[in-house]
């Protein structure tokens, strides 16, 4: 039995261990590794089928004390494509996606993790936990690299596929209150991503938006092109959840671009490439949906043990991300921002 | 007076000599540039203010016989925000966007470069050159490098702003044809830029695109996210104006992004950076319109010297881009493919 001396409270942290692309040892090794590295800091709540996550700890070799660290939360319903990704958590309520957030509300959980769909995920977030009083639309945010060395934030990644101009705003001042909760900026600045930077430049949608962002909301600047979210010309970076999604995943091919340029014969390769990990889309593990009530995060469908093992610490100390993300101290604070 | 013994028939560009955001010395010097390197391949038509283009040509020294090759079209009238994108055409007719595709028409000019609005210069060559018959809606294509060592091509980047399912199905036919034509690929594979993969993903307009083209195009392999850009799944990926104008540009940032992330310190810096210059965005000059009857080419708003140098290289030669990219031999082979 471990015991807990330096962390009377460690993270109970839910984790959705049927939902991967790779499937659950994958979740699993990450966890492991985790624990492995410190059991103190949180308790891994396993959901999924209890014969088969028992099986692959053994697989996984984990210790007696490793695996009286990890709750097994049985889930008996397999997911299923076919059911309406809005309807997930009424027909589906023991898969285990719908059961991480029914932990979390029912107080045994502080956060969920899950690789799982992002619609299905989104819906049981919204329907089970809520959202903020004050936001009309929750979105998902990523922090990317850039070339300013600062990280710039974009929201929405793909909670939402269309995205009215009202909808725009909330992302916005969503993303300007996590912006200012987790990175030492207090007056971030917003930009609407667009084909042009004319006012007359884009669809009707963006075009109104604009308008409602100019008169609403302190930071933002104005249209900006693709050409600035990599360059760094804002801290925050507000569009569609599909636009978002594309770049976010696009953003994620940099780093696998770059390696397959770089000459095999380079000089000093372990400096270079450790210099480059910066771009390395595995170290930053999951994104949180804004304006939940509740920390949720979103792991990518083809997480690897790594970006399962970045995910939990995210959830864990609120440190991790690119670099120096944070998760919102608290979100009450959070909600008192917007 | 130069001779041109060697090549009985330069090329005939009509350049745009007024609608870069970097002015008309910048657009200039990288003509010149060109012509220095050979003043055989190509005469230059230099559609703008005559006086400003003769200034200009002092300042940048041009020799009397560099001047020699060079025709000036005076345009007297200034490109105007306040003009509809579709009418410029119309009420703009001696704006040098516009002469620009007027030369070409009247058969003076073999192709055309602009820095222009791509709304306006998409408008004045499809209604003054026309459209292939077999096409609803021409494209804007680009190559980008990816993790492969081959270039995908993504269309669209920017011609159209939204589009609906036809169109999409239109833009992979064209890409599919261009790609044909200037690479070694006589089968390419086709992807459509979705959130997900599975075909329950997306939004309805993408799911009924999805459909027809699944019936109707050759290569076309299925849904594909944002990851498979850069990795090189696909020889094309098919996407609406918008989403593809976003994802170029942003591309366009790799280069400045790897740059700031690379140790100031590293060994062997000029093997290192001659590698990754096949990233570089500026070498790549300008995008070609597809289903235009003629070769039109868009360059960024901010192209450099350098940059309208590589377009200018891409007009004459067929055989620049990022590495190997043509033209298409011809429209109506073009035509015929599709």
């Amino acid at each position: 039995m471990v015991e807990r001396v330096n962390n009377p409270h460690p993270v109970r942290i839910a984790v959705d261990c049927m939902g991967g692309d790779y499937g659950l040892r994958t979740i699993l090794a990450g966890v492991l590794s985790v624990l492995q590295r410190n059991n103190n800091l949180f308790i891994p709540y396993l959901c999924g089928s209890d014969s088969e996550i028992r099986n692959e700890l053994a697989y996984l070799k984990a210790t007696e004390s490793i695996r009286t660290c990890c709750t097994i939360e049985h889930c008996s319903q397999a997911f299923s494509a076919t059911v309406s990704k809005a309807k997930i958590w009424q027909e589906l309520p023991n898969s285990s996606l719908v059961r991480c957030i029914a932990l979390q509300a029912e107080g045994v959980v502080d956060a969920s993790i899950s690789c799982g769909e992002t619609g299905a995920l989104f819906a049981s977030a919204l329907f089970i936990l809520g959202k903020l009083e004050s936001v009309s639309r929750p979105a998902l945010a990523a922090f990317l690299p850039t070339a300013t060395g600062k990280q710039t934030l974009v929201v929405d990644v793909g909670a939402n596929l269309a995205s009215r101009p009202e909808h725009l705003v909330t992302f916005a001042q969503l993303g300007a209150a996590y912006v200012r909760s987790v990175k030492n900026n207090t007056a971030p600045t917003i930009g609407l991503l667009n084909i042009g930077t004319e006012p007359s430049k884009g669809p009707q949608e963006i075009r109104e938006a604009h308008e409602l962002l100019t008169a609403a909301v302190p930071g933002y600047i104005g249209f900006i092109e693709g050409s600035s979210v990599l360059s760094g010309a804002v801290d925050i970076v507000v569009t569609d959840g599909f636009c978002g999604n594309v770049l976010l995943k696009a953003a994620e091919g940099i780093f696998g671009l770059i390696k397959s340029v770089i000459p095999q014969d380079i000089a000093e390769p372990e400096k270079l490439f450790q210099a480059l990990e910066v771009l390395n889309a595995e170290k930053y593990g999951a994104v949180p949906f804004l304006g939940i009530k509740g920390t949720v995060l979103k792991a990518h469908g083809s997480s690897s043990s790594q970006a399962i093992a970045a995910a939990i610490d995210l959830a864990i100390s609120g440190s991790k991300g690119y670099q120096d993300t944070k998760l919102p101290p608290n979100i009450d604070k959070l909600e008192r921002q917007i």
